[in-house]
């Protein structure tokens, strides 16, 4: 699987359930919130803008896509409601790594480009670097309608939290699909 | 990391923060527990007699652990507690999969043999198959004392559980190790 063939099984709604460990406070939190992910092509204005903002070239970009949630945490019980575009810009021609670039950062609101290396094993590793903050996040799919994903944060040198979603493709009709490996199959 | 760094790793005494997605139903159960996990010799009884209960050569195996769990999960607020012996034997000599034996299988209460995967990427998958049940488990190391997991549960073929865990070594004066990629090592 490359960058492309997952940003392509990413389309789509999800529902995801979303669990944030402090660890610090060796607390919970809880939330739940829908997705909905788009591609968006590389000519669109939105991505060629976004290029622009971080000074690469927007021919050079390989994906792009947009992410819009609706959801809630259980601390504060306010709704979260965003949306963002990422575009992605390979090192090289056919490169598995790359930079990510996102109108707002994961944990910060101000701009910022992450890295992202696509793993031999399907898995899409993000990371991303701020002043005071480290974020590592992995995302994988467990069958094409399950997707999984963790993160680790670390503020000032330290870490604290580490947060788990699992979503599941919303629109079909049956539960998330068994992959090739499942036991029913066999 | 080859298994036996990844075991003498997983040494020591570890809070564990819970959290289980259930799938289906779309609801979140958390919990709490403390791990111990101690080396065992491969010439121990205890390893010796697990091999034997899996037909296996005691002389192939390559780590032997004991891991100790006391602890609490939100829905029935019982204790949980109890321990296992785990046992791996490689594939063939400097393998990095093999058989992984235990005392008490994860998702059953019948001995089961896993299978194990030690990635290049430092982290140790283990998988499953119960005859209904399949179990994918996935372990690894954000630090040298943050141990992060993630499993996923099928029940006859469909997904039925997400689980993800962080641990957080014991009896270390600090916060959790920074890795080499820490922001404040810059």
């Amino acid at each position: 699987m490359d960058i492309q063939d997952f940003f392509a099984q990413s389309c789509g709604r999800w529902f995801s359930q979303r669990t944030s460990h402090h660890l610090a406070f060796k607390q919970t939190e809880t939330g739940q919130s829908q997705l909905t992910i788009e591609l968006v092509a590389v000519t669109d204005p939105a991505v060629i803008a976004l290029c622009e903002q971080y000074e690469c070239d927007p021919a050079l970009a390989s994906c792009g896509a947009r992410v819009s949630w609706d959801g809630t945490m259980a601390w504060d019980e306010e709704k979260h409601q965003g949306s963002t575009v990422l575009v992605t810009i390979p090192d090289a021609a056919g490169a598995t790594t790359g930079k990510l670039l996102r109108e707002v950062g994961y944990a910060e609101k101000t701009p910022v480009a992450g890295k992202y290396v696509m793993g031999e094993d399907g898995a899409l590793t993000l990371i991303t670097e701020y002043e005071t903050m480290y974020s590592e996040e992995r995302l994988w799919f467990a069958s094409p309608n399950l997707r999984l994903r963790t993160s680790i944060l670390k503020r000032f040198g330290g870490f604290s939290m580490a947060t788990f979603c699992s979503e599941i493709r919303l629109g079909v009709t049956k539960p998330p699909e068994q992959t090739a490996t499942a036991v029913a199959s066999k």
